[in-house]
């Protein structure tokens, strides 16, 4: 890429991960700088950011468009000197595909009953328990984005009833749809296995808790409900799920993202026999696929066409 | 149900399998009788039938139609003194469905490497292996009948590429096709996770060896191939898929059917470690909802309509 103005560069600041491939990818179009030079740095104009430190945005006078790293924008929002600049979500299809892949996965093994089958072949039992095909089986989808979106297609052809819920109104083809603190309730009784894909706002935090699952679908064709978090982990109230387990009201759960990670090596979740646990590694930001997309919608702004993916600060996704 | 002529009635014949529910059934329709009245039994037009003992159905001097409670015939065409009637394979959207998801199950388990993260579950560790988008990995199903084809179009759904192998040459949509001898070759080779759902027939048995895992892409995204057999047992030969696993030919494997049923206790396949196995429950031919499409079949025979999804003898399928 030539021709590009040499002062807009690009502050790179991603906590936890590793930045070497993303430096690597993103200097193919721009450079790219980890850390500002002086206190008001006015060569960056974009940042592309995980868990920045607070205040570093705001130091910087000609920053223009923020970047995430992820689909959730919780991690940036956390920021209370946040400049008032633009923040685009990433919104990828390989990321996309990675969530469809997830969310059929752990929905397909709670309906076919995977624990069940596992726990008969330690034992050498040869035993077909009743087994209700997916179009009598609800899975509830809460967040009905991209992603939500995307995973209620997948499942309706491999069969599925799907339930969807949102916040605000969302119309989608083949989904029933709830929405508002009025149509929770509903959605929950006519969910069988519940999947969450919302973003990680004051309004959702935590929303996940003892009388959110126990509102779901008690009597269902599986003998009882199941939850799948690849939403955030503090969407979720993990001693509300291990009590809903104890207590008959959860049959099993699927949990990708935790209230803390890495999950602390204590917690009752990691040696629970009904529920699975992975490492956030649901929909995971390939940099080798979100990068070049980065880089182009730099393009795209600088010739004077509108951003796409912008957050809504208010709503906070 | 009237008007039926008294003496067209149904032999129920089907070994091992609890005749009770299905006699409830179709009794619902014609009179159902469990044994042939004396030496030949005039009043008997239908066979219902799974693995009747040899030579019952030839003594049936008025036997118009055999109907399989199976979607494979092969345990019919056993019979060497099978008389020369047609026979109707079991095709129903449930029989379908419930292949389509275990299908889905099996290969996203070995795609998202569940084998790999229960493992990890159970030593705490918190770890994220590459992983491949869907797209990039090459499902190749061996046998485009309707099962075949139902699950291709699934797997697409989900993101996968999808190979297809058939004796004859057949055409899917979205499906790379191969067929015949020439084709196997090419078709193995091109494959990451072989779904198997041949009938079993002459031809076909035996024909998952050791030759055939050994030809399956070793070099592919998941670090080797998988193999899922949801067709019959008989088709594969399980002391070579053992060696495969040791050999590093085969990573892993779904086995729901296997050379001899229930699967023998001292089976090493029971406690291999990356062998999961399913008591041949993939897709159960439910009778609620069988045995309602066979009446259907046989008063339509009785109006002069041709019978549908009526067997090849010659084929086996």
């Amino acid at each position: 890429m030539t021709g590009q103005p040499a002062a807009h560069r690009i502050l790179l600041s991603i906590k936890g991960l590793h930045p070497q491939r993303w430096y690597e990818l993103l200097s193919k179009g721009r450079e790219v700088v980890l850390e500002p030079e002086g206190e008001a740095d006015p060569t960056i104009r974009y940042a592309v950011v995980w868990k920045q430190p607070p205040g570093l945005l705001k130091r910087l006078p000609n920053l223009q468009v923020i970047f995430s790293m992820g689909a959730g924008v919780d991690h940036i929002l956390a920021d209370p000197e946040l400049p008032d600049v633009p923040i685009v979500r990433v919104v990828a299809e390989n990321l996309t595909q990675h969530m469809v892949e997830y969310v059929c996965w752990r929905v397909l093994d709670h309906h076919r009953q995977g624990i069940t089958y596992r726990a008969q072949q330690r034992e050498k039992i040869w035993h077909e328990p009743p087994q209700p095909p997916a179009s009598e089986v609800a899975v509830g989808i809460m967040g009905l984005g991209e992603l939500g979106r995307a995973a209620a297609k997948a499942l309706r052809a491999i069969g599925f009833t799907v339930n969807g819920w949102s916040r605000r109104e969302r119309r989608v083809e083949g989904v029933n749809g709830f929405h508002g603190e009025a149509g929770l309730t509903p959605f929950l009784n006519a969910t069988d296995i519940l999947v969450v894909l919302l973003p990680l706002t004051p309004a959702t935090e935590g929303i996940i808790d003892y009388s959110v699952l126990q509102r779901l679908r008690r009597k269902g064709p599986l003998g009882g409900p199941c939850l799948i978090n690849a939403g955030r982990g503090r969407l979720q109230k993990e001693a509300d799920i291990l009590r809903a387990l104890e207590k008959g009201v959860l049959k099993e759960a699927s949990l990708d993202v935790f209230e803390r990670e890495p999950l602390d090596l204590q917690s009752s979740l990691w040696t629970h026999p009904r529920v699975f646990v992975t490492p956030h590694a649901a929909a995971t930001s390939d940099p080798a696929h979100l990068a070049p997309l980065m880089l182009q919608q730099m393009e795209a702004f600088e010739r004077g066409e509108p951003l796409k993916n912008v957050v809504d600060r208010q709503a906070g996704y």
